[in-house]
């Protein structure tokens, strides 16, 4: 049964690749990796790319794309496989819903690959595939060469900024998003650890028959920036930091974080802390639109951030030469966010292609190097805002660090936040031609609305 | 911290190993697979072969066993990683917790590998470290070659049955898997999708900061016998089949399945299945001791149903005719159960060679060849007992197999069962001196047992 929009937005990606990228191009979605033994897999995750021009995640599939047509190439199940894994749709069936304009075998592929342009796999198997077929080495995806960079690079211009199917998907991910984080502040006063919270988001993932955009990370030791342990018991006085997204059955993600108190309510304290992470958050969003460089976005929430910081006592000196000197990077030590689409940091699997504009590269800068995007920001680009705040061992422990910010930083007066290790507020924002819509503002930010969920 | 009692059941499995494989042993972990772009991976799994001597699930590290003793290699993290993970344990407190011998850098190894056995791990990256470490090529676990097929079937003797501290570790894995299920039966009144009821399922397994052991099958299509789907809709008449498990964070693995109505009520037609299949499942555990074959718990199982068909009026003929020609495999076409331990097909990455005694190979009739154990039961074995019922188009429907099998099924009679398509009753079964002992006992089997959980 072919979706009709659907439909006519892959013809229209495709079409678009077709005027800016003359020749053929094989995608591939890649296989499910073995987990323990080769029946028991991870979940199937079909390659973005494959996604982005395909629209279904087939496994083991490929498409080839010229001139703005799609042939697809897939194998039919064996009649063993029906009775594992029921009827599927047959090859014909499939390429109708995607409004391919032919199908084939895979075996077929191969007299088809000449000359063609690919992007590399995660997945090692089918990436040796890749090299098999198009009968020359396939480079990582963050290493493309020759004609395969050219490809990288004409699809990052398509895969930017998002069209209206696009949009829908996203939005839908966002809204489960949301009701994740829901269920995580209502599951907060009966849980007894971390991993109870994180059951009850993801729970609410699953319910929706989506899948998690990432692992989540939900823990009152937030200033484990990746953190993905969830052993710890929850005591009063924590501030538990969830960063919990959904992804949609095609693929597109959602990135969401919010930050509260175990008992409900913010120690003084938390808020004061709170409130400068929030006001970051506000004043990025406020500043965005078409044409603002998102470099100066991060460095606006570095300004806020070090404001806050010296109006906190916590940190002294004239805000410019905080930023400067990188002495917000000391309690905000990553980037103000990224690009999201159908992966949650939007085409990273080709290094820093999609998030630098040519010509840029990542700066030495302790408080620049970690950004992941820097770019000028575009109309129906979306992307995250999440300040933070983090008290980090490794960071403000470290005598280096120490000796080196000893004038700016007031020691004392920061033990008296001791009860903060991590505090990020992160929200979905698409640019529009008038400036930004926040995807996932049904979740609330404000610390008094976050304690009215208790 | 060391915990003595892993301590002491780890050097047991070492020490058991070197009676009876002499030379030495290396053994990788394992990486996360990518699942998008490099930075997004599916959660880590560790092999289980490192799991069973090495006891935690450390990434991309290796253990080297010789004459009893272990040494550990591992790198450890650098100061930037510390900023992303948090403050992960030293190499030599990992060292300490296992009780290890001595510890090194990974780089070690490659000085440490002469003449080593080892089995292939399902991780392609790894695994060509393995061929590049041991210098030579390292044949897939399935297909094990030389030294690593003696230190498979070494292993295999090993793990064929559980000490005690594995044991302790199936029984926490079946006591949550009892919690999901329970949960699962208490969503369902409320529950408009499989997906919902997934997802009360799953967060149990995630509450108990435990892992899925496999993909969950919860689905009112149990006909499907691998059905990863969540999408639809429960209908009154729907029966609803589970099967869901939990792993434990060291890796034990439990199974369990049930099926329920999602009314709450069986009809009587899909009770009269039920009880046919449970005569089935309470039969086997009955049966089940030390030095009884598992072939002959399977064909015990297929005799039941044949019975239980031919007293509904399904098949007719003589049971012991039935089996002999798979007429029960027209309803119950896999086997009656398998190996459960780290993995949950427990050692499947080896093929048949721990699920098939020596000199045993696969049947090559339909009613057989899915069975995926037949070895005599030994004492702490720890297996799946898990007869079902299913009307499968792809048996069902094919004309050669109606024509074959005309004179034993009653197909008007069988119309009258449509409202079952799949029925499993699954429990983790160990085998003990005097007979058995189940693990999954605290969830109920009988119908009535079941509508009450309603």
């Amino acid at each position: 049964m072919p979706n009709h929009s659907l439909v006519s937005s892959l013809q229209q990606r495709r079409q678009h690749l077709a005027q800016i990228f003359d020749a053929p191009v094989i995608l591939w979605s890649g296989t499910a990796p073995s987990r323990n033994f080769p029946a028991n897999t991870f979940p199937f995750r079909a390659s973005s790319h494959f996604l982005y021009f395909a629209g279904v995640p087939l496994e083991n599939a490929a498409i080839r794309l010229e001139g703005g047509k799609l042939e697809l190439f897939m194998d039919e199940e064996s009649p063993e496989s029906a009775l594992w894994h029921g009827e599927i749709p047959k090859r014909d069936e499939i390429a109708q819903t995607i409004g391919a304009d032919a199908a084939y075998p895979l075996a077929e592929l191969d007299s088809r690959a000449a000359n063609a342009a690919t992007v590399a796999v995660q997945d090692i198997k089918t990436n040796q595939q890749q090299s098999e077929i198009l009968n020359r080495p396939v480079a990582p995806a963050h290493a493309a060469k020759g004609i395969d960079l050219e490809l990288a690079k004409a699809i990052i211009s398509l895969r930017l900024t998002h069209d209206a199917e696009a949009i829908a998907e996203l939005r839908k991910a966002a809204a489960v998003s949301v009701e994740a984080h829901r269920a995580g502040m209502a599951a907060t006063p009966t849980a007894k650890t971390e991993a109870e919270i994180r059951a009850a988001m993801e729970s609410e993932i699953l319910a929706h028959d989506m899948s998690c955009a990432y692992s989540s990370i939900v823990t009152v030791h937030g200033e484990v920036l990746h953190n993905n342990q969830y052993h710890h018991p929850l005591q009063p006085g924590d501030l538990l930091l969830a960063d919990v997204g959904a992804e949609t059955a095609m693929g597109w993600a959602s990135d969401l974080t919010r930050t509260w108190a175990v008992t409900g309510k913010f120690s003084p304290t938390q808020r004061d802390l709170y409130e400068v992470v929030l006001a970051a958050h506000d004043a990025c969003i406020e500043k965005m639109r078409p044409g603002v460089e998102y470099r100066d976005i991060h460095l606006l929430a570095a300004s806020v951030i070090a404001q806050g910081l010296v109006d906190l006592g916590i940190l002294q000196g004239q805000v410019s030469d905080l930023v400067e000197r990188d002495a917000h990077a000391l309690f905000f030590p990553h980037g103000v966010g990224h690009l999201v689409g159908l992966d949650v940091h939007d085409m990273e699997d080709l290094g820093d292609l999609a998030g630098y504009e040519a010509g840029r590269k990542r700066s030495d800068r302790f408080g620049l190097g970690f950004l992941r995007l820097n770019r000028p920001l575009q109309p129906s680009m979306l992307v995250t805002i999440e300040p933070g705040f983090y008290q980090v061992p490794a960071i403000l422990k470290d005598p280096q660090t120490r000796s080196k910010y000893q004038d700016v930083v007031n020691w004392e007066r920061l033990d008296q936040f001791s009860d903060v290790r991590g505090i990020r507020i992160e929200d979905d924002v698409l640019v529009t031609e008038e400036g930004t819509q926040v995807l996932t503002a049904d979740l609330p930010t404000q610390a008094d609305e976050i304690e009215q969920q208790f």
